[in-house]
C-alpha cells in the first residue's frame, strides 16, 4: 500500500527517467525499470528527482512520468514525486498535477534562481502545504538550489506540521545528525532520509529512517541488503555492502574530462542500466553530453568488477 | 521600430511585473509602466528578466506579460524577453512562445539547478539558437544560476553566431572589459550591455553599448540623461547622474533585517513605483516577503531625497 | 611511549591554549590541562592546532606551548604539533622548531592566503618532508585554508611516503570514506583521523583510526569511552556517548549573535574548561571577542545538563 | 618626501620581490627594480604585498626587503609596507618591525585562517592602530583572506580614525564606488586606492585617489601616463593606455594548465622583469611552480607585442 506512515523507512531510489533517441520519455523502459525496482524489494520510489533529470523535462514529460509510475507501482509501495521549480506559484502547479496523478507524497526544495532567506523558505512551504492535501517532504539540496534549509527552519516546519519528513542531500552529515537528535528531543515521528548514497550504513546507524540512493537505480538489491543488515544490527555486513557500492559508484566520474559532473553521473547511471538490459538507451536530457564509446566501455568494466554484469 | 541592429544601444530597463493583491499580473499597471518608460525615451525594454520576477511567474502569467508588452510597445523600441528556466527543453518552449508573441530578441542564461560545465552551456545555446529565428542575447548572471559563462565560451558562441550580444550581470567588471577588448580584436558587432546599474557611466566609458538597469523602472529619465551625457563625452555630467542614482539605489536594502535580498530589492522597486503613482500595488511574487509600513515610509523618504516625489 | 606506529589510534584532542589576562600563555593552566587529558586516557595530544588558536600565537608563544607539552607529556603518549603558516619557507621554520622541541609528528595544511592548485600542495609537502626527520600528517581543513587536499593528491603523497596520515577536518564524509577504501586497496598503513567531532562513532564504524575532537578538551573521558565502545563493537554504546557529546557541543554557538564562529567556539571551550576548574581564564586570542557574563552562564547550564559540573 | 598626506594619490606599484636561485632575497635586483620604478615616476611603493609574495617570505626575509626599500627610496616617495599575517599578535609584530625600519604607512588585511566576523575585523584594526604611530591602510582582499571588510566596518574605522585609507582588491567595483560616495558624504580625506589593475581609468574617473597595479612592476611608465591622462581629464587617452596594459596582462594565465593562478601570475611578472633586464631570475617562492621554457617564450612574445621589449 502506498501511504506514508510514521514507521515508513528503507530504500527509496530516486528513479532515473529513460529517454528515447529524440529526448522523449521511453515509457516502456521506465515501466521495466520500475518493475526491476519492485522485484528487488525497494520500500518506495521517488520520481522526478534530481537523478530523474526533473530539471530537464517539460511539464508534459513530467506528467508522463507520473502517469507511468503511479500505474506501474499500483500501490505496492509509496510513490513520492518531485515538484522542482523556482518559486511558489510554479511549484504549486507541479504539486497539484502530481496530487491529481495519484502520488502519495511530494518533495519540495527551497526556492532557487532568486536570492532568498530562511523567511522566504518557510513562507514557500506554507503556501505549498496549503495548496495540496498529501504530505510534503523537504528536500535539502544546496548543490542544486544554492541555499540551505537551516535546522531551525526545518524544525519550525515540523512544528507547524508543514512537512512529514526530510530528504537530506546537503552532504552536511553533522547537521543531519543534529536533526535526528532534535527529532528525539521533540518526540516527533518526522521521517529523515539521507541522500548521501555512500554513507547509508552510517546514516542508519545514527538513526535515519532510510535512504534515497541514486545508485539504487542500478543495484537496488544491494541497498535493500544493506538496509536489512542494518535493521538486524549487523553493521559489519552493512558496511561490506556499502563498501562494494561505494567502489562501483566511481563510475560517476567517467566523463569528467569532457563534461560537467551532472552529465557524467547521469550518463554513467543510464549506461549501466542500459548495459544491464533494463533500459533501451543511455540518452540524457539536453544540454547534457552523452558518454562516448570509450566511456561506455569503462562503465561496462565497472559493472563486471561489481558483479552486476 | 523593433529590430536589433549592430548600432543598437542605450538604456533597456528590465521591466518590473506589477501584480494584483491576489498575485496575478496587473495588466493595466503593466501598460502604464511601459508607457512611462517609452515617454522617458528608453531605447528598448527587457521583459521577463530577474527584476521582472520571471522566476515567480507561471507560464500563463509569462504569456500575459509578453502579450501586453508587445501590444503596448507596438514596435516603438525593441522588446527583449527572458526565457529563464533550468535546461534546454524547457527554455526552448519559452523561447518559441516568446517568438510567437512577437518579441524582437531573447535573453538566455546558462542552465541551472544541475551541475554543468562550459561544454553544456555551449550546447544549450546551440539548441536554443536552432529552435528560433530571432536573435539571442546571452545573460551572464552567476548570482542566480551559479555558473559563469566564461569569456572563452562566450567568444565561441559569437564565432558560431549563436548570440548577438551579452547582458552581463556577473559583477565581474574586469572580465566585462576583457570582452569589450575581445570584440574589438575580432571586429565583431556583438552587443555588450551591462547589468551593473551602479557603474553605467564607467561601462559606457570603456565601450559598452548600453545598460539594463533595474533602477531604470523608477527613474528611466535619469538613466537616459546619463546615456546622453556619455554619448556627448560629458563624463562629468554622466558621473553626477550616476552618483544621484547610486544614492537612491540604497532603497534595495530597506527590508534586509527581515527578509532576503531579493524580497527587499523587488519590494523597494515596486513600492517606489506605487508611490510615484505608476503601478497599483507593491505586491511581490510568492514566497517573497512584502514591505511593511515602516519600510514603505523609508522608500518614500528616499524618493523625496532623490527628487522623484 | 611517543612514536607514531602503524597501529596508532584513538582519541587525540587538539589542545586548547590557556591564556593569561594579558594574552600570554598560561603555562600552569596548560600543564594542568595536559595532565587532565592524560589522566582521562587520551591516546595522543595535538598541540598548536586550530582549536589551540595557533593562528593567534606569536612564534615565541608557539615555542612555549611546545616546551610545556613535551615536558609535561614526557613520552607517555605521542605529541603532535601543528606548523600552521601560509607557505613553505615559513612552515619549514615552524617544523624545524617543533622537531627540535621533541614532538613526535607534525601536522601540515595546504598553503593559504595565496591562490594555489594541487600541484603546489604536493610540492609543499615534498619540501616540508625533506626538511625534517619526523613524520608528517596532512591536515585537510578547507574552512581555514580555502583549498581542499584532493583525494588524488593525498594518495600521491602516501605513495611518495611524504605523509604518515591524515587529519580530516573537511566535513566531506564521503571523501573521507573514499580515502579509507583507497587505503585498503593499496594495503597501506596510512593513519586516518577524523576531525568531525560530532560523527566519531560513525567514523570509527567505517574504519577510521581515531579522532581529533576539539570537545575532547572538556570531556576527554567521554571520547575515550566512545572509542572503547567502538573497539568492542558496541555501536549502541558508542552512539549514546556521541549523542550526549553532540548535545553538549551546542555551546559553540553561545556567542553567535555578537561575534564570529571562531570567537564563539573558542570562548565556549575555554569558559567550560575554566568552569570545570582546569584553566584559569577564558581569555581568547586577539582579535576574538570574549564571552560576556550571560554567555558564560549559558555555558555553565550546558555543563550541568551534560553532567560535567 | 615620504609622508602620506590627504592629497596623496597616483600610481603605487606593489613591488615584486626578486629571488636568487636558492629562494633568498636578491637584494641587488630589488634595488634595481626600485630604481626603475622611481625613474618611471611612480608616486609611492608598496612592499610586502600579495604581488611581493609576502606570504612566501620568512620574517628575516621580510626585514631585508624593508631595509633595502627604505634605503633605496630614501624618502623620494612614500614607502608603504604590508603586515600580512593571520591575527592580531602576529600582525602587531610585523607592524612594529616595519615602523622601526622607517616605512611611511602600513597595510593591514582582515584576519584569516580563523572564522571571524566584522566585530573581530574592527577589533583587529583597533589593536594594530594602538600598537604603532604611523598610518594604516585597510587592505580588502577577500580572494586571499576569505572575508570582506564590509563598507559599514570600513566607515566605522574611518570614523574612529583607525585607518587613513583603503587598498581595494575585492573586485567588487560597486561597493568600491559606494565607498567613494560615502567619503563625499562625510567630507573625509580618507584615501581610496584600487587594486583592480585592469580598471584604473574607470576607478580614477569615478573618484579614486590612485591605483596599486601589480602590472606596474613591469610597465610603471604606462600606468603613470594613464594617471596623468586621467588627471588632465583626457579619458580617451587614459582608456587607450589601460587597454594596452589589459592586453599585456593576459600573460598572467601563461602557466594555468600546469599550476595555480598564483604561480602563473607571479611567474609571468618575474619572467617579464627578467626579460626586460631588471631582475636576475624568475624564481618564485616555494611551493609555487616555476615557468618552463615554453611559457617563458610566450611571455617574451607578449612583451614584444606590448612594445616593452
Amino acid at each position: 500500500m502506498g501511504t506514508l506512515t510514521a514507521d515508513f523507512g528503507g530504500i527509496v531510489p530516486p528513479l532515473s527517467t529513460p529517454m528515447t533517441e529524440d529526448f522523449e520519455i521511453d515509457t516502456r523502459s521506465l515501466q521495466r525499470l520500475i518493475e526491476f525496482q519492485l522485484e528487488a524489494g525497494v520500500h518506495g520510489l521517488f520520481v522526478l528527482g534530481s537523478t530523474g533529470e526533473v530539471a530537464f523535462l517539460t511539464d508534459r514529460q513530467r506528467a508522463t512520468v507520473l502517469e507511468v509510475a503511479v500505474r506501474t507501482v499500483a500501490g505496492q509501495v509509496p510513490v513520492i514525486a518531485g515538484t522542482i521549480d523556482m518559486t511558489t506559484a510554479r511549484v504549486v502547479e507541479h504539486a497539484k498535477t502530481a496530487e491529481r496523478a495519484g502520488v502519495d507524497a511530494l518533495v519540495v526544495t527551497a526556492p532557487f534562481y532568486t536570492r532568498i532567506g530562511q523567511a522566504e523558505i518557510l513562507e514557500h512551504f506554507r503556501s505549498v502545504h496549503d495548496a495540496v492535501a498529501i504530505p510534503l517532504l523537504a528536500y535539502d539540496i544546496p548543490v542544486a538550489v544554492h541555499s540551505k534549509i537551516e535546522a531551525s527552519t526545518l524544525l519550525r516546519m515540523v512544528q507547524e506540521k508543514l512537512v512529514s519528513g526530510l530528504k537530506d542531500s546537503s552532504g552536511d552529515e553533522a547537521n543531519f545528525r543534529g536533526l535526528i537528535l532534535a527529532k528525539q528531543n521533540i518526540h516527533s515521528d518526522f521521517l529523515i532520509f539521507t541522500g548521501s548514497e555512500l554513507l547509508v550504513d552510517a546514516a542508519l546507524m545514527v538513526g535515519a529512517n532510510g535512504a534515497v540512493p541514486g545508485l539504487g537505480n542500478i543495484d537496488p538489491s544491494g541497498y535493500v541488503r544493506l538496509y536489512q543488515a542494518a535493521q538486524a544490527g549487523d553493521w559489519q555486513a552493512a558496511r561490506k555492502e556499502q563498501e562494494r557500492l561505494y567502489r562501483f559508484f566511481n563510475i560517476v566520474s567517467v566523463g569528467l574530462t569532457r563534461m560537467g559532473a551532472g552529465s557524467s553521473a547521469m550518463g554513467a547511471f543510464k549506461t549501466a542500466l542500459q548495459l544491464r538490459g533494463i533500459i533501451e538507451t543511455n540518452v540524457v536530457g539536453r544540454p547534457m553530453i552523452r558518454l562516448n564509446n570509450e566511456e561506455v566501455e569503462r562503465v561496462r568494466q565497472a559493472l563486471i568488477t561489481a558483479q552486476l554484469l
